[in-house]
């Protein structure tokens, strides 16, 4: 059986090259996404593609880490960001789960999660790094 | 070896019923929390219960799905919300990476994800459910 963390590599590796089109071979031509933050179902992987493609900004896409859930299932953790020329930036992270069957993703279950600071005074218990 | 949801189940129940103190059974003392997208640690079971319990609102968490990785490592995916006395709410999802030792979480990863709507128009590719 195919590795199922190869494809969610290849699927981070070229949205992090901005070669998007080079996701559509980790992809099963009938792949669905689901963005439950938005209530969003993407159906297709021509559609995902084309949308991440459309999303304004110049992201990089670093793939921290890879959670084998099963040999059909796994969680992906990436660092999100984007640089602006005035030397400020934005940074997220993307939590993703993924089904792989034949060594493609057929369903994706993507979260994200924004960089702040922390929205109230709790330094007595946590310490910053 | 116990089964490394458990703890994890013991918490959120815990933290959902408001029974902050009732989470520390599910926590090793020298437990540490890591909150990456503010760059903060938490050390220890006691701080991090104080801190949760400090928290502003009234926050409902709902435990949608348990994903055992290893026998000793879980991900878990929790809904959270707040609903207000005027009728509005917030919502979010917490995903969150658990190591389980001895029937205890020694150590949490968590990522929240708020609720919105979309970004821009991608109703092109997206459809809300």
């Amino acid at each position: 059986m195919p590795d199922p963390q190869i494809p969610v590599q290849t699927l981070w590796s070229a949205f992090d090259a901005r070669r998007f089109r080079d996701a559509l071979e980790a992809l099963a031509p009938d792949f669905e996404a689901l963005w439950p933050q938005t209530r969003e179902l993407i159906r297709g992987a021509e559609g995902f593609v084309a949308l991440n493609e459309a999303y304004p900004g110049q992201w990089r896409c670093r793939l921290q880490r890879l959670e084998p859930i099963s040999d059909t299932r796994v969680a992906a953790l990436v660092e999100i960001s984007n640089a602006f020329e005035d030397g400020s930036g934005e940074r997220l992270f993307a939590v993703g789960f993924y089904d792989v069957e034949d060594g493609k993703i057929v369903r994706a279950e993507e979260y994200f999660a924004d960089c702040a600071e922390p929205p109230f005074d709790r330094s007595e218990w946590a310490e910053r790094y």
